[in-house]
């Protein structure tokens, strides 16, 4: 672990240590009607989870561990995907939930007994936002500039963002490796110059004081960033004029209880990543991802 | 141009004479405070468009060509497109709306005088469906669960079928071109597949009777994929079983006037894409899909 990241990963630490992803599995374990098909590793998955904590909503917190069983790595897991046959023996209800076997899923059985399945991380976001009630995760529909600003700073997030973060970490040479930090950071510093400014209350969301989709849609990797990126390739945000922008957005949403009651513990989630820093990673989501050359 | 697609072909110059697109972009080049920033050419500002004849909303459309002027190439412009600059100076409103050059493109000048800008297609459309009075292109609110099917298919559109299709016209060798039409073919099917059966009054929308988003995502293509993939690389879409849902589905979509009333002229379309056919395509759009494995 390079040196100038050890302080922030203290303060993750810290961060974990008041508020418990953990702690909200185990309150969300009993069975009801409504159920997130999760896993405490997945950011993708995180994000739905936090739309869920951020509604107040009563719901089921389904574990799926979706990758093959290797003593040998730490948590037991290694990152090869099971194949679709085992993971539809496994969890089938998951499954009929999501047919490509990704995180996250949402099955919601409704008073009638239809029963709602709903797949793909920010589809299920934004269900969470219509089917729900709760603080509204987007702006209202009396402002359809500011709710088409969320969606386009979304669909940003999810090709010029977090590819590169899935890039930074799989690329063998030192080369390749400091050309995605550059395009990860680029794409970081584009996004913070959309942000509104921090608002005269301290509201620092990308909106400032509204908390919705586009925050949601990136913070699960914000948290990466300084736990993996950080103890894997010496990834560092950096400070100062733009940049601070950006740090206290990062701070307001890892603050917020919704999205700090989602957050796992680091030291574990580092681990998780061994497979990834040694090039040998190969879950869907990394592979996919990765391969894109936008 | 082979056999097999000179009838589909004849039936899409029928189908332009009937309706055109030329004649609606004469019919809207009066001033209006909603403008559309599009081109003739470009399926994804086709989207926009329909979004906003399926609304019947009054607006500009403001004819945009992004393309460097080629004396030697049908219609006078290469594929090349003008540097950013060269767009900012010819076009300083649009490139206000759409920060990347990209088309589409939405200004919308509100009572107030305040402005709204928009871009990125299917956020465009989205807008259009939020901002304006009209013919709902979503299913209601109160079914949240048909609108997420609504936007899982959406993703799947951009992400699993209109790349092959550029893929398709840009490979060079005989193997790669029949490895993306067979892609280009998988991803329609499994979209047939997931098609609501047509409706007993003869709906045969993606959702049956509703004329939704989904329809709007991919209908530009589904013109082109008879027109320029079976043309340039005799392209066809087979019969029988499920892929008659499909071929439903398309005449639906180009049948319904708003859908009409922006196909142009078909011949000038494949005059148009006589730089990909040789290989020599370079538009962004073009060059970013084919880019991407997944």
């Amino acid at each position: 672990m390079s040196g100038p990241h050890r302080d922030e990963i203290g303060a993750l630490v810290l961060l974990c240590a008041m508020v418990s992803g953990e702690e909200t599995i185990e309150k969300r374990s009993a069975k009801q009607p409504l159920r997130l098909f999760c896993g405490w590793f997945c950011p993708f998955a995180q994000r739905a989870w936090i739309a869920l904590e951020e509604k107040g909503a009563v719901y089921e917190y389904v574990a799926i561990e979706p990758y093959q069983e290797d003593a040998s790595k730490p948590g037991g897991y290694s990152k090869n995907p099971l194949p679709l046959e085992e993971k539809r023996r496994r969890y089938p209800e998951f499954m009929a939930s999501s047919p490509k076997g990704l995180l996250p899923a949402i099955e919601s059985t409704q008073a009638d007994g239809s029963v709602h399945r709903i797949y793909e991380s920010m589809v299920c976001v934004e269900y969470v936002e219509e089917a729900l009630d709760g603080p509204s995760l987007m702006p209202l529909r009396s402002r359809p500039e500011a709710r088409a600003k969320v969606r386009i700073w979304c669909a940003y997030i999810g090709e010029k963002i977090i590819p590169h973060f899935y890039r930074l970490l799989m690329r063998e040479t030192a080369d390749e490796r400091e050309a995605e930090k550059k395009s990860l950071l680029d794409g970081l510093l584009c996004l913070a110059q959309a942000m509104d400014p921090v608002s005269a209350d301290g509201g620092a969301f990308f909106l400032g004081d509204e908390f919705t989709m586009v925050d949601i849609a990136l913070c699960p990797w914000w948290t990466r960033f300084r736990s993996i990126a950080g103890t894997y390739r010496g990834f560092e945000v950096p400070r100062g004029a733009t940049w601070d922008r950006l740090h206290a957005w990062g701070d307001a949403c890892e603050n917020r209880p919704s999205v700090a009651r989602t957050i796992v513990d680091q030291s574990r989630l580092i681990a998780n990543y061994t497979g990834y820093a040694d090039s040998s990673a190969t879950s869907t989501v990394a592979q996919t991802l990765a391969a894109k050359t936008t």
